[in-house]
């Protein structure tokens, strides 16, 4: 039997012209951001030092459709519209009844979902005169996205690379470079931030964060970029979602029975997803929204819901989010991405609206789901959406033993050709599973703040 | 001015149904393979213990299309077909009246156009009860092209990896062994055309082909599989060029005024280039076509047309093709898949027939283009493919002095990702360049038979 169709692609004029803020949408607005200082409500102005205007009247909209911008479009239209993939070759290894679809965004110049929130980010702090933009990156995604982003605009990019991915990821600063951008490895001696810390330190994405705000705060021509986490991040990855629709539609599907995600922030997951729910609320589509998180750092399943920082430092903003504490430091799993101590704030409100589920795995489930992936669809996934394909691999063996026909859309957000490394550590049996016991969990969270 | 279309894509059912065979529109055959001991033409029963009889005939058809099996077709598309872009940025950035297109071969499984033949080959042989197949790799490509291309249909595969790239590049092993594959450094213990060579030795891929072939060689059940300069792989790899006839023509073009690609063995460059020379035979269109080598191993340009040996033990059969001497190691240049000491008879032939040209360039210019591509496209190239970028950047150049609106268009035939300790070396200013003296190429010629 001959395998039709595999690939599910746009023309680029069926681009979407458009960002979908789903905060339109929801029966009730999110909790606000609050100043760590008095408590109250952040206003655009609290922001300015970080962000360009036009990004933080994004991340306060209530619009449920952004344009834009052509100059944008230009840059997305190098690797965008993504392709949507149906597994044949997966679903046969596995014997399932079920469909599963796979949304692939390794095709991007950072080979992950990242540019899709380097390129508008870098255009309106270009735009707004910017000279400088400091970030952090895990597992090197974002830094590597906002390199090629600057260097599009003729804008420099400093980024503070989490320790334990700078250590096991020489070549993404390389790539990094290759783009344009500086490395530092975080925690640095170049900030106070950074300087609490031991240099040898494994690092996490709130100290990274810490330190590229610290930087970018001192200096008029400087400002911040963060990878995910907020509105305007997750707003602009909802192209992906966008383009699954009309894709799953080609393939000649009503719509998805499940939407399954990897969260570390959550932008990846919003950007698939936020679509699918709004669908889900107009009542077009009925899926199952599932966000996927590793067992070492479950923000969703098991944090609380709290105002935390979003940094370790608490430069940041109080945000009411699933959080496992700001001084919370995860295990060096392989998802270097996935490891952050909180949950996008919009993706936390979400979640408790009952819109959508999460699950935790372990990463030798995942990477064992990696491998079969690999060997049947050709692709060698970042260690991020592995957990995302094992969790779509157990609910594709459901459908074997249940007979059930479900279609199954997947965020491939990244390939994982610069995580080689976790993949040798995976095939030579050295990776080992990190689950976080109840006290690790209540000592992190003694650190969150009380609000009155 | 917005930018309206960088991709040409084709859907998977405009993809080629037959493999090209240039021998049939030659106006003179290729002088055929002779045995090393009689010196007489090679039959097909003398390749035999290397090769299944499909892929053999194959090799001496005089066919001019060759259908390409269902079963071939269905995992081509997984990637196929590959797209076409047009680098309107690089345009930009070098202020060329030139309109540079590039095929794009990276977005395969192998990151490269490899997987174009494993897979083929791995099929007529899993057709012929084959249970294994050994084979060499240089950069790391093939070898992992053939992993993954075995994985599909259930056959082992074994790898020598020239020593050099062995060394530098861990990450292509680990990537072989995620298809499934195993991985031997070459010179290694397991041969005796290993052990003539000291452990330590950088080997080369004349060395690694005698170790696959030797060990093939051995066993009944088991057959050798290469990856370039034979005529079959160079008919696989067809599905390149006719693909992006048809790309040229969706882009408006009526044809392309220069065709580049960069040559080790050969069959990235013919992959392309072929297509182009049946139009260019029939009248149709009128490209130049311009082989692009590294000065470290520069065949085509400094080579003698004689017959030699394609492997440095002198297993393999006599092939008439412009070489360097089948005991000459190349310097460990970053683009291992270009370190061979001769070029595809069939590629050898047609430049002797004055359908195609050829230069050299040095490593550092290829990595200065490779620089500004990736800068402006967003695509990090592999080394081998940087002579034809740093080729195509020559010409859009000369046009931007002459005025001229060329079509160029270049084979793009692998990303770079696994190649980013070469980008290192190179912004960190330890690349260096290495040409090769008179001296040298007299001394590597002098091992090249008489024959009589």
């Amino acid at each position: 039997m001959t395998i039709k169709t595999h690939k599910y692609l746009l023309s680029e004029d069926q681009m979407p012209t458009n960002w979908y803020n789903i905060v339109a949408d929801l029966p009730e607005p999110p909790p606000p951001p609050l100043h760590p200082g008095t408590h109250e409500p952040v206003g655009p102005d609290d922001l300015a030092p970080l962000f360009p205007m036009d990004l933080i009247l994004q991340e306060v909209s209530t619009e449920r459709y952004i344009p834009i911008p052509d100059e944008v479009q230009d840059i997305y239209r190098l690797w965008r519209p993504s392709p949507l993939y149906r597994a044949h070759r997966l679903e046969q290894a596995l014997g399932t009844p079920a469909r599963i679809y796979y949304k692939y965004e390794g095709v991007s110049p950072a080979g992950s979902h990242k540019p899709n929130t380097a390129v508008p980010q870098v255009y309106y702090n270009a735009k707004a005169g910017v000279k400088k933009l400091t970030t952090e990156t895990g597992a090197g995604q974002w830094g590597t996205a906002l390199a090629f982003a600057s260097s599009l605009f003729g804008v420099e990019c400093e980024v503070w690379q989490v320790g334990a991915s700078y250590d096991a990821k020489p070549y993404r600063r390389t790539l990094i470079e290759t783009f344009g951008g500086t490395v530092h490895r975080s925690p640095s001696r170049l900030t106070a931030a950074g300087r609490a810390f031991p240099e040898d330190h494994s690092g996490s994405l709130g100290i990274a964060i810490s330190e590229a705000v610290e930087v970018a705060a001192q200096r008029e021509d400087t400002k911040y970029a963060l990878g995910s986490v907020l509105n305007h991040v997750l707003l602009h990855q909802t192209v992906i979602g966008e383009e699954a629709l009309l894709q799953l539609e080609m393939a000649g599907e009503k719509g998805a029975d499940l939407v399954i995600g990897c969260t570390g922030g959550g932008s990846n997951f919003g950007g698939l997803a936020f679509p699918f729910i709004r669908e889900k609320l107009a009542g077009r589509q009925s899926p199952v929204i599932r966000a996927v998180e590793p067992a070492s750092c479950p923000s969703l399943t098991r944090g609380e819901y709290r105002y935390d920082f979003g940094d370790t430092a608490g430069f940041t903003p109080l945000m009411k989010m699933h959080t496992l504490g700001h001084d919370f430091v995860p295990d060096r799993i392989h998802a270097g991405g996935l490891r952050y101590h909180g949950m996008a704030p919009l993706i936390s409100h979400v979640y408790e609206l009952g819109l959508m589920e999460a699950i935790a795995i372990e990463q030798t489930e995942c990477f064992a789901a990696a491998i079969q992936f690999a060997r049947t669809e050709g692709i060698v996934p970042a260690p991020e959406p592995t957990h995302a394909l094992a969790a779509a691999m157990r609910e594709a063996l459901a459908c074997k033993e249940s007979g059930e026909e479900k279609v199954i859309i997947t965020a491939l957000c990244g390939h994982g050709l610069l995580d080689l490394a976790a993949y040798e550590s995976y095939l030579g049996g050295q990776m080992v599973d990190s689950g976080l016991s109840d006290a690790e969990l209540q000592a992190a969270l003694a650190g969150v703040p009380t609000l009155a």
